[in-house]
């Protein structure tokens, strides 16, 4: 079949908006037609070549929700008309990773996704012959997609389309970091550094989960009334601070250390400092942001051996096909908040001015609704 | 009193045994008969001068075991005649990192015991009329010395105190990281970096609670031995062998990583491929090992944000007064052996001799028996 896409066909230009050829779903697979899409540092990332496994040409894209139009053979956990959300990290409950139940990290097509192929090792895309390749497994950028079967999680009906997307990554990702992957208690003092799109996230999952202080980082000051709006109890500007100065402005607001901070910006310094304002004894670091390459991070040993913890999260440590229809009901039942978040919507053909957004500073999320 | 110590009067220079000025007990201490002390790592390493905030003159020793000979007012926990192990680690059960439950790491006399004081401020030892710092609150060196009663721990009376003083610290370090910090689990496997007094701790630990491959790495042929006989099950010879090769070995021998992987080398470069031995999704790597000052550890962020964790513990994470009792009844249960351990034992006045052991890589563990 044909599908309009937006195609990254080399690394630092715009997207091309053109007609590409989709094979249908084989074995195990189905066809998506994608709904919206949201627009997401990652994929600027790879846009940029930053990213020195980023393959082209290909359509990039993985934060959609969409409605499966067919399923190949053998499919049995979704049927056409089902609305689902791709998942780039999927869930096969059947691999090493799946079956020990400690972590979201599902190996079963590591392999071939990060080759930019179906499980088979072939791409279904095409343009004028030439093979496309598939992006984190997903490919939302196209507005028909194929996945495979435990690469989509099934959620309800009434969830609107241009905001649930945004759970295919972003709300995911902070709020599954703050339930997963730090498991906050309510009381607990947090500290998030960094109130963007994943930022903010974090920030309504501890609220959700009865933190007690919630406290913002950001050198942007616009971003303040943003954090407040979804939860946060107290701003910090760090502009012009030493990392010295920080902590101890960390200290004073959480008497001693904040029993986990999180990291949203992807800065290996900032990194640093997240880690050391946690608590002594007890207090944990989530690495949540995507560093630069060859980027690494470094602290005293002493750090960790004084009790802080430092850990990291992918995709919010959420088992994709489990706990993303369980994210969706959260925001249908209000305990979450998207609408907000989405502050630019485009067509396909605009998607470019998302990217440009993205890179001002301008949005909080942009989405794609087809 | 007097009694009889080994004396740090000054960096780098072997202790002098002298007789030295005792005060009492005040309120809320006890005077200790120190029966035997181990020599450790910690203790040269002060001597040698490499701890920037080590105190002389001092008496130095943190390993020992002994008997109540005296209780200031107010002490209600123990009595004259008790055996018990003195704490570097107190436990007061009142602060917030007590109350916590989740630390040990006990801060109620943490200021003045880093100075080398008791809590009202002032030094209990003198020698000819010159204050004499205590170390780590112990100063097990002293044939007597003089403790806060929240930093005793009270112990059964026929534990022998030539084998039981090394609860004071080696045993419960390595023993502690696995029990208490990484809670490893029957049929984990561990992968045990250093097998010295600390190593080889660790390597008993996580067989008395059911690991499956206890991999032990040294640099040292010898070290094979000693660590098959506390329930090793494979050693790794790294010498010449780069990070990727070690990791490798690892991953190969651990059907792609450890569970936990524990540092007890102190060497920051150890504890990077300590942790990146560790299983993607899930291993935990534990520093033990005190770094040389001013050594970081530094590794990529992507390693946490794949799900390893990184993490430290002092004191095996053990609350003092609780848990030692425990690990002495453990080791009177056989469930753990120490008098292999004990390589030398040493009277005071041949304790310069512990050291020379020591650096030269000679013993597991030295002990001076009064």
């Amino acid at each position: 079949m044909k599908t309009r896409a937006a195609v990254a066909f080399e690394a630092k230009q715009p997207l091309e908006i053109v007609e590409v050829d989709l094979e249908g779903p084989k074995a195990g697979e189905v066809l998506v037609e994608v709904m919206a899409t949201g627009i997401c540092h990652t994929d600027a990332y790879t846009l940029d070549g930053l990213d020195s496994e980023g393959l082209f040409p290909s359509i990039l894209g993985h934060e959609g929700a969409g409605i499966v139009r067919e399923v190949g053979p053998g499919v049995t956990s979704v049927k056409e008309g089902d609305h689902v959300i791709p998942l780039y990290t999927p869930e096969c409950r059947q691999c090493k990773s799946c079956l020990s139940q400690k972590t979201n990290l599902c190996t079963a097509i590591r392999g071939t996704q990060g080759k930019g192929l179906m499980p088979d090792g072939t791409s279904r895309f095409s343009y004028k012959g030439q093979m496309l390749h598939h992006y984190m497994g997903c490919s939302t950028f196209s507005n028909f997609t194929v996945m495979p079967e435990i690469a989509v999680a099934k959620i309800r009906d009434d969830a609107p389309f241009e905001t649930s997307c945004y759970i295919g990554c972003g709300v995911t990702t902070g709020v599954g970091a703050v339930v997963n992957t730090a498991k906050v208690e309510p009381g607990a003092n947090v500290v998030v550094f960094g109130l963007g799109g994943i930022g903010l996230n974090v920030i309504q999952g501890a609220k959700m989960v009865g933190a007690n202080r919630i406290i913002g980082v950001d050198l942007n000051p616009d971003r303040e009334e943003w954090g407040r709006k979804f939860g946060m109890t107290h701003f910090l500007n760090t502009k012009g601070m030493s990392r010295d100065q920080i902590i101890a402005k960390v200290l004073e607001l959480t008497d001693g250390g904040a029993d986990y901070t999180f990291d949203a910006t992807g800065n290996v310094e900032v990194m640093r400092t997240a880690l050391e304002c946690a608590h002594r004894g007890w207090g944990e670091s989530i690495i949540i942001g995507v560093a630069e390459a060859g980027k690494e991070i470094a602290t005293r040993p002493f750090q960790l051996v004084t009790g802080r913890v430092w850990k990291g999260t992918a995709f919010g440590g959420a088992r994709g096909r489990t706990d993303v229809p369980k994210i969706v009901d959260w925001y249908m039942d209000g305990k979450i908040a998207i609408d907000p978040m989405i502050t630019h919507t485009f067509k396909l053909e605009d998607i470019n001015k998302a990217f440009d957004l993205m890179h001002a500073g301008e949005s909080i999320r942009s989405v794609v609704v087809y």
